[in-house]
């Protein structure tokens, strides 16, 4: 960190994105960055799709601030490249020549480029480039595997939190009674299609999955992911308790829209668990909102790291070519 | 709820606050409102410290929404008053003539206000009143306590889901391992001293309170709550992690600065658990932070609720005279 003083990486101003590494570090060789969702959309917005300038605006980025951190946004996005050179004191255990994609998000990654972004027209998140990154003693990263496409692995370990930490809920849950129910809101996008994969295979019975409209029920219908399909608005209490008509042990919420929160809580049985994953969950919301409705549910912050997050994922996306299909539909769009 | 049709009481624009009751209903004769902190804070900027405007502010509110919710803050506060009417399917428990506190925000209690608050000169929170109130099946109320000050009481009630919280936490930890060490940052204001009080009665050891100043410091040294006071700005996660020098198995943030969700992640070991409740708590800091540092631990959002928490509470500050005058220093100030 420049600057700063005292601050993480990812709160800082300026990240030092020098060549040398210290001796637990990792120098990566960059072939490709992916630009977050939400920055992305900023980015087209303020600059009304002019690719010219919203690659402008990422060079002098990245050049000013040493990562791609968007400040309007507060997010990043991860990359894809090769490892070049490994301080022997590195935890991480990657060796040179391995292809590899960031874990953690941009904002806290020290990054060069060195093409001036010039193979890129600034028209999609996915920039194509040459440079370095460095990974810290304790910054995740993944190999690639071989035998899946690089954007179904990068769509994969965007999300692989959610599974992994679905899959401890559930199994915790089991250990202190014979059946765990699980409701999933958002259930047909990346990370809540994973979520009920992971419920079934902790053996969690039903889950149920919540969609918005009949595309999205149709495509969960087809993968087979859950016991039964509900169509509701998920920021409709009432609306959404009318239409599960039941309360579960476990209620995951991986929809990318504001005002869910209610909802999931109303939806939970009295001792059961909410899991929020939705970056656009209200802490305040949240907290008020199961006080104000006297639930006694435990409230869980989606922790992106579980140790072994990717591995489990992979695993989930080899045996299941269901979850697979539905994927790759929603990498590719 | 009157208007907009299928939201709960807390989103709604405006209440039903007439008189009369459902069967599961109770209405209550309102003495007092306590406005929150921040609500009371914002009015007394935007009229700059006028009473007889923040006054009419009030009043056209609670008139409009049929509620006390600023709508700047989105906060409320709660009520004391005496049990009026008692539906005969209310689940509370309550007669008639019992004086109770609210123990929801005034955000969702329907409110009726007929003196025109004439009685309040708006230089203050606390507004002596007389109108009415109605608590809904779910809406949670204590008896005030007769042998503790009301203004204690209500203190007391206004941060009784922490140690509840904190309890149960260390109680589940301590299931499992021999010994549970606890941090709280934050620890000389009221919850954070609450919940000093909770973690030892529920066994941890040691209990380390984090203040931010020496007055703070001198404060909780006296009433005796931690075995080690640690005196760090807890939005710094560096220097807090090197004035703590070890990681806790729960850490418990009742901090009301933004900016502490790093620090608290840093302080606490692999495995362990973090519990926030302040309302100053950025769900994505903590989320993506957790996964920025490869962090393995649990982060619960603190639900204000949890059965019998105001009889915990009370129960802490009977038995221990050092809690109930470091809460008392709180409340009168």
């Amino acid at each position: 960190v420049i600057s700063p003083v005292g601050v993480l990486p990812q709160a800082a101003e300026r990240l030092d994105a020098s060549e040398e590494i210290w001796p637990d570090e990792v120098r990566v060789r960059v072939e490709r960055l992916n630009l977050d969702a939400a920055s992305y959309r900023q980015l087209h917005e303020q600059h009304r799709g002019d690719g010219a300038a919203i690659r402008d605006d990422v060079r002098e980025t990245i050049a000013t601030r040493g990562k791609m951190h968007n400040r309007v946004t507060g997010s990043g996005g991860m990359l894809v490249g090769t490892v070049e050179e490994v301080g022997r004191d590195s935890p991480l255990g990657f060796l040179p020549g391995e292809r590899i994609a960031t874990l953690v998000s941009l904002t806290m990654t020290p990054l060069r480029i060195d093409d001036g972004l010039d193979h890129w027209d600034g028209h999609s998140p996915q920039i194509s480039t040459d440079g370095h990154a460095i990974l810290f003693a304790r910054s995740l990263a993944g190999r690639l595997p071989s035998d899946l496409p690089t954007s179904l692995s990068l769509g994969i370990f965007d999300v692989c939190g959610a599974p992994a930490l679905t899959r401890r809920v559930v199994a915790e849950k089991l250990k202190r009674q014979r059946y765990c129910s699980v409701l999933v809101l958002g259930a047909a996008g990346k990370s809540g299609a994973f979520s009920c994969a992971a419920a079934r295979a902790a053996g969690a019975d039903p889950v149920v999955g919540v969609v918005p409209n009949e595309a999205e029920r149709e495509a969960l219908e087809q993968a087979d992911l859950v016991d039964k399909v509900v169509l509701a608005d998920a920021r409709d209490p009432v609306a959404l308790a009318e239409a599960v008509r039941e309360s579960f042990d476990v209620t995951i919420v991986c929809v990318d829209v504001p005002g869910c929160e209610h909802g999931a809580i109303l939806s939970t049985a009295q001792g059961g668990t909410v899991v929020f994953f939705s970056m656009s969950t209200s802490f305040s919301a949240a907290a008020l909102g199961a006080e104000g409705l006297a639930a006694d549910v435990t409230m869980l912050i989606g922790n992106g790291y579980v140790p072994g997050h990717a591995d489990f994922a992979v695993s989930l996306v080899r045996a299941d070519d269901n979850l697979r299909s539905l994927l790759e539909s929603r990498v590719m769009r």
